[in-house]
């Protein structure tokens, strides 16, 4: 167990290992103690694509600088996409299924002025080849489910992580290892819907916030759920019509658009399980505020017993530097 | 029938009706034979939010100067978002059920330097109230849905009538009338996609066209039909990761892309009518190439007897116009 436990004489407080979350648009920096234990946590506007002058090796020294004069010598670890062909140093997608010590096989290494560190590998699912089941592709992501394992072992015997954000993932865990995910994109569509296309055009002109936002939120999710197997597609155009005919206010046009692409991601996923009924347990990590958008869309479609598990990229970075060092002693 | 006919010495060639199709960025002018026969064509980029300097005067001077100066007082009609709240004169919205002599009945006029301008209202489907079903709004395809069901009289029976776009209508016709319709944003979803997202990343970057574009969209409707209920949603990323993993050309991921929003949209319609075997007749009207890309992807899922109507706006302006007539005579 990785749980935040209330301290006790025995609640570790030493510095073991700095881990980096670090993705294309920004770098988390944990400082972790025995058992995944976080005892300091940074963010950076520091993505792979938007670096300080100086590159890498400054994002490391800006982040963790200070940690590693304290304790010189601490191992370092990185998950994200800093590992892609793109990042500082590749490496390879690991083949669905994976478990930990498939992971830490993966790791790849890069030298900086301040000591090594080791990069978590991404994961494929490599799809059939047929059109049935299409490839997927996740960083970071891996992480956050190694985590998520960590903090609630129950998870690990048959259950789906759902990880929401720009790209939202749902991982598929069975007998300790991830069997495969699905991507959906709801962040990117609703983030490209809010700036570009007409459903953003009565929010573009708004000040404020949205005036009723929960139930705004809760219609877009019912207005999925009764289309039913038609979903999202018939109802997109709603998040206008009905601003236009009054019957929704034009600041509370956005959380509705929110509901209807969270509903609808729910609802897919629901269906590709073969209905509500077959899902087995679901578990939700990540950012507070939108885990509990998608709680709240869960128990709305009918899903029941969600856990909520916050943050678990700190745990995971520990349990994949740990699953390294059995690895490496073995 | 006012399809187009081979000229014979009974085939009306003499100026009966100047008919505008006017949206939001195009200006489409038709000069009109009796039954609806098309004289004359011509497209301006005067859409209502990019007006001539002179505005909708110097529009219409330009667009029909010369056929009103070789046949002065030729009635004039128009159809499209010029009359809705932000464009010439407003013509309210006829509630659904509609048939030619309720549109009729709710034109709007406008005078011109040229003659009085009749503005064709658009439709509104109330909705449930409950969320069951949305309210819809249209402005111009009540005019193609008029032109479809003169060009082939059976459509008027029982049909639905597919008018692909930026947002794309299924106009229920049921014994004469427009029952009700659905609006599915497929043309706004691809051009924000492509435009604003990582799907449109690799095209982006692309020199020239797709390598082997039919394939390529055929593909993608495939994936939303074996998607099942699930539909588009799991299958959207898959446009990056099939070509990010090899099995699709960068050059044919605006195609694929293509081929799943259409067949999402087919899917969907079909879903809410309850499944393919309960559609009625299916036509499709307006552009070609665009109407082509819809009867493929329906014959890729299952639906057969589609027709193909092209242009119908022409008509509609003639058969709308006729139905004031006959209103004003009665």
């Amino acid at each position: 167990m990785v749980c935040p436990l209330p301290d006790s004489p025995d609640t570790p407080t030493e510095p073991r290992l700095v881990g980096l979350d670090w993705g294309t648009t920004s770098l988390r920096g944990y400082l972790i103690a025995a058992g995944g234990r976080l005892l300091q946590q940074r963010h950076r506007p520091w993505g792979i694509r938007q670096l300080p002058p100086g590159g890498f090796d400054e994002a490391v020294r800006g982040i963790a600088g200070d940690w590693l004069s304290a304790s010189p010598g601490l191992p370092m670890i990185a998950s994200g996409m800093v590992g892609s062909r793109g990042g500082w140093k590749e490496a390879a997608y690991v083949e669905c299924p994976a478990e930990l010590s498939k992971l830490a096989a993966g790791l790849a290494t890069v030298e900086t002025p301040l000591g090594t560190l080791r990069i978590i590998p991404g994961l494929i699912g490599v799809g059939d080849g047929r059109g049935g089941r299409p490839p997927e592709l996740l960083r970071g992501e891996e992480t956050q489910a190694a985590g998520a394992v960590a903090s609630d072992p129950s998870l690990g015997e048959d259950s789906l992580l759902v990880l929401p954000g720009t790209h939202s993932k749902w991982v598929a865990i069975r007998e300790g290892r991830i069997e495969g995910f699905q991507t959906f994109m709801t962040g990117e569509l609703f983030a490209v819907l809010r700036d570009h296309s007409i459903l953003g055009d009565p929010a573009r002109q708004m000040a404020g916030g949205p005036r009723d936002g929960a139930a705004a939120f809760d219609r877009g999710v019912a207005a999925v759920r009764e289309s039913g197997p038609a979903g999202l597609s018939p109802r997109l155009f709603s998040a206008r019509s009905l601003m236009l005919t009054g019957s929704l206010a034009e600041a509370d046009t956005l959380e509705y658009l929110s509901g209807l692409l969270v509903g609808e991601e729910i609802r897919c996923a629901a269906a590709a399980a073969g209905g509500t009924a077959s899902l087995p347990a679901i578990a939700i990590a990540g950012e507070a505020a939108l885990c509990d958008r998608y709680l709240r869309a869960c128990r709305a479609c009918g899903i029941s017993g969600v856990r909520l598990l916050g943050e678990t990229a700190p745990a995971g970075l520990w349990m994949i530097a740990e699953a390294a060092s059995k690895g490496a002693a073995a």
